[in-house]
């Protein structure tokens, strides 16, 4: 995948990345050069990936990936093209190289390059209200408008017949056609991803961006953080009510329906069809299948199989959390 | 009741609403002029009213509407001067039809008709900080002040010794006496009602507002929907904390201490003297009771008496729940 | 503590605060100045203290106030150099007295004293985005940037490269080195309390901060509240996630994670190197001790000893919670 927003700014060759990752050269590895680091699914053969837990040993046994950055009891899960690159911690490696290819993309301080929509090139295209802001490597389509105070900030496309309400700020988005942003959002901001260290702790970057398919509506209040390898991903006609918080690399299926203030963790993807009802919370790294229903006020921990419908927290098949809490 | 602020676009003749409802024309009705649409209870003898659930029954039996959008099974419960009007689908017909009388109530964009204050007649009268924006038919009081950022967009009245504070968006709202609204505030907007319709949801209109009495304060970063057919009710003296979301058509008693971050859900009604904790929730068309007690972290899911003092989820006596719980 | 912030009206004198306080003059009570009112730890012997709870006996014994406000029942607590004063409802006179120590800290309005930084002594040394406002008192470091739309109320101090994002309102707030604040926060506003008084409750002063010590981040659509009587604080190197509730004269050790819209309730005090999953609720006035690790979901109601883990709600040992809950 090549990123739409974050410079890449490889290749580097593997010699150099080598270095960088601190390791020692091996006469096994020749210079050449590596194009992009992305994630064990996403990666070419001119690209390095990264494997950390056992958890995607089945995405590690198929990456098309020239080098991989892992430990020295995943190593042998990898397939024969690609090669181990052993490291004490994946994570920080992974993350320093990435800034090496990003390094954009690990500063998230507000845009300077916007100007005042009034006096770019879209001011006959677009309706807009007060004080509205557009950053460098926006597009927007035609029949949108954009509300007051609202701040649309580098790396943002918009499509055909889009609204977005006013005191909202968006950066690294890819919204489609048809889609409604309410007031007070703050949408494509890194998310809550770094590496815990006594007094100072690490950020890692983020170079996923946020993508909002067609005929979505994202209600007032609402965060949606961008992804850190992958993208967080809000899928077609999918609603969301005030308040939610969805953190980054999310994928939401199509249809959705999500009440007030549910939040979802970090990389956990749901099926199409998907209700949630107010807030509900979803833990990071699961997977909810297509037509779920989880209630009000549950708190999901665990995987859950198409057509469930759970409640409670741990959340659990609903006719039995029911009739254990009459 | 007559709308404060959404243009009633009736009557419309009772021959052209058959047509709007897909309806074949009835020897049985005449010819005649229907002033409004409005729910069961509201609804006067000019006018047509919904009714889908057995939920309503005996507000139904007791209705003066002369007309009724149904369903078969319902339109018997129905008293002599109502005549019965059945449909497939009562919701997403009345919803058509609404829309026929307030068509401005469907669309929620931002609204464009703001002017700087600094260029109102409210320059004089109110105190104001930078960059506040007042739309059309707006009323504000004596002794008021309105922070930085904010905007009171069209069909709003405050009354007097109201502060309102910055970054705040408020639509469609009637605002008592010395009330206090903070920062980061969105108050009016459409609740999150829609029909659910496989890649392209039907929104229907909210023609409900938002009301807030006398002495009331509304914390930071409150979200509070209007109604869709009745209104959204802050009673007296009611206290809300920051993060809190109310949706549409919730009524809420006066002397009401709500703590951060409570949610609750579409169309429930709080008594008086009502007590949350943090974080809890209360499902949507509940009936929660005078000096009702409700703990934080707490989830309601069914109704609730007056005097009762509950916890957990689902929400129990407090007794109950805390012996069951050591 | 000096307040850094709020203006001490002191000295009043004694024989003035009995007055203040609706109390009899007594013989025993010579004229002397009264420096300040402040909690049972903090005051001096020139101050005057309050003492309301069992829960505080310990700090009550060792006051080194020579005044005290209190109860009847609780008086024979105090030491012997601390002459109680007794009275029917210890809060409520406590907030009348402060008022007259205090009278700017129980109005919460919008800072009209605000400038456009551009047109501030900031210009030169601040990288700021548009429509940034200043207020008076405010003080930045070297290397900061603030986003747009951000405003910079009266009473705060921000330290060396920080960066505050855009839309987000501070004041009342000591900012160290290092600390990253996203967008749309609050921060610095009165907390939620008051006397709950049945049609008009009654608000008391706050005259606590905020304190963000160095290298913190803290999320977008954040609310920290400023402490009431004592400072609200966040550790050093404490990260929060997005949509979190701080509530007043809460203290967080340092190297706390905290995930998206946790709620923590007023007065609890975190120790160091806590963890707590998304959504978690604390309860107000509760101990939590170092290392603690709380589960997303969980609603803590009790006191938490150093380095347990919890989960549930009422939140338990993991395990025995997970064990009962399979």
């Amino acid at each position: 995948m090549t990123n739409p927003f974050f410079k890449n700014h490889g290749p580097i060759n593997i010699l150099e990345i080598l270095k960088i990752l601190n390791l020692n050269s091996d006469k096994d590895i020749k210079s050449q050069n590596i194009y992009n680091i992305s994630d064990l699914f996403n990666s070419t053969k001119k690209d390095i990936t990264f494997f950390h837990s056992t958890k995607y040993k089945q995405l590690a046994k198929n990456t098309k990936a020239s080098f991989c950055i892992t430990t020295n009891n995943l190593k042998n899960e990898l397939p024969s093209n690609c090669i181990p690159l052993v490291v004490d911690n994946v994570l920080v490696k992974t993350s320093i190289l990435t800034c090496k290819f990003y390094p954009e993309a690990v500063d998230d301080n507000f845009d300077e390059t916007v100007i005042d929509i009034a006096q770019s090139n879209y001011k006959e295209k677009v309706i807009f209200g007060k004080n509205v802001l557009i950053g460098k490597n926006v597009l927007i389509g035609s029949n949108c408008s954009i509300g007051h105070n609202t701040i649309i900030e580098k790396n943002v496309s918009i499509g055909n017949n889009c609204s977005i309400g006013s005191n909202s700020i968006i950066r690294n988005t890819l919204i489609e056609n048809n889609v409604k942003i309410l007031d007070n959002c703050t949408i494509g901001k890194q998310g809550f991803g770094f590496f815990p260290i006594s007094n100072k702790n690490l950020r890692y970057p983020h170079i996923g961006i946020v993508q909002i398919k067609d005929n979505c509506e994202i209600g007032c209040g609402v965060t949606i953080d961008r992804g850190s390898m992958s993208n967080t991903v809000i899928g077609k006609n999918t609603f969301l009510d005030n308040q939610i918080h969805i953190a980054h690399n999310v994928k939401i299926g199509d249809n959705a329906i999500i009440a007030g203030q549910v939040g979802i963790a970090g990389s956990s993807i749901l099926g199409k069809n998907v209700k949630i009802g107010g807030q509900a919370g979803i833990s990071g790294h699961l997977k909810i299948g297509n037509n779920v229903e989880i209630a009000g006020g549950s708190g999901v921990i665990k995987d859950i199989s198409d057509n469930s419908k759970v409640m409670g927290y741990p959340a659990k098949n609903i006719r039995k959390f029911l009739k254990e809490n009459k």
